[in-house]
């Protein structure tokens, strides 16, 4: 098969791709998909994206752990927020949590209506999936979950780390695929200094999660693949 | 004046900016807006885009010269095609001539719908382009044309050669200038070859235009800033 693979910049573009026979891997290296990877890694059952904070609550009496932040905050009545340090095995494993998460979710439900399967990467599983991605007979997108629709620096910089790993592979690919390996090359020895560039540097400073920047950068420390079944991220059988 | 320079990187990405108050400036280096600031340049009257072939005929009464092509050929009855070296003060001086370009006018039209003004920006007037934008109190907009609404590298590139020469003079950028102005600068040596990178070097190498794509890489060769005025671009007095 001589495969593609692709790079969609922000969920707004999403629909000048066609992905009915596609593998789509949704990216939101702030905060989302990086602890998505880390809490099915670490045995959660399942971990169910919602949009908004009000979305949770329709979950409110199933037992399940709400994780949802405002401004850095844990929201009131919440068990914790988005941290990638909330989803420790201590704490989540065999647990279902429904995460609030804007852009993310936005991202996986517009690619699950369309998608032959979609998928959560991060740097955190960055050769699990890639070598599983490449052992599948499918094209694939690499679906950037990007800020309120715009592009954004650290989820195309993982894109382009997928590429790098895969471009031997891969028959056809885009221009988005050779600008994002190219930022990748550029910026893989000092990835964080590199996201200090970033236009919304600030805003994260502003957020006190330096921690979990540095945390959501980490390469290889899970073996998991998180797949979308229905509403629900599980592990992928792989 | 605080003032922001941001990066669209294609046409259906502009509803996400509020242009109202600002400058525009369309990029769609293979060809259009490399030919019209060249024809610009060497003394047309005015350069009118249109989508579509058919489009132009509602000028076929007018005296107009009529540009259009059909895979790489100028098209039966028509004047001339999308080359820039149509566009010489021999064939243009004085002349309205009616362009044929999908993406660019594409961009032109929705940016010229909401902005304050719209200019057109080429490596061929790169200079005088960034001269005057650095001398009005204004937010600048860079809108890649790009193909069929997708990302490409070449709009990109310029875009980032524009962002390169005014950082100094804006204080607000978006993750878009970054990555635009680090391509500029891994590529700047050599702009050509970094082209050949791009997923459509092999439609341009069968278009057989590689005259054209060397010229519309050629810097400052060009004083003139197109704008659109109405359905016309004409030259800005600056």
């Amino acid at each position: 098969m001589s495969r593609t693979i692709e790079v969609c910049l922000t969920p707004a573009l999403l629909h000048l791709y066609d992905i009915e026979k596609s593998i789509v891997v949704v990216i939101d290296i702030l905060r989302a998909t990086s602890s998505i990877t880390y809490g099915i890694d670490n045995g959660a059952e399942a971990i169910i994206p919602v949009a908004q904070v009000e979305d949770c609550l329709a979950y409110a009496d199933k037992g399940y752990l709400l994780a949802a932040e405002r401004n850095g905050e844990v929201v009131a009545g919440y068990d914790f927020g988005n941290s990638p340090f909330s989803y420790t095995a201590a704490k989540v494993a065999g647990k279902t949590i429904v995460l609030t998460t804007t852009n993310g979710t936005k991202a996986m439900h517009l690619a699950h209506a369309r998608a032959h399967q979609v998928v959560v990467g991060s740097f955190l599983n960055l050769t699990a999936l890639t070598t599983w991605l490449k052992a599948q007979d499918k094209d694939v997108l690499l679906l950037c979950a990007g800020w309120k629709d715009k592009f954004n620096l650290e989820d195309t910089l993982f894109a382009g780390a997928v590429v790098n790993k895969l471009r031997q592979d891969f028959v056809h690919f885009d221009d988005a695929c050779v600008v994002a390996e190219d930022m990748y090359l550029m910026a893989k020895d000092d990835l964080r200094t590199y996201l200090h560039k970033s236009s919304h540097s600030h805003r994260l400073a502003q957020l006190n999660i330096e921690d979990d920047v540095q945390f959501c950068l980490k390469l290889d420390i899970c073996q998991a693949i998180p797949v979308l079944i229905g509403e629900k991220l599980v592990k992928l059988d792989h």
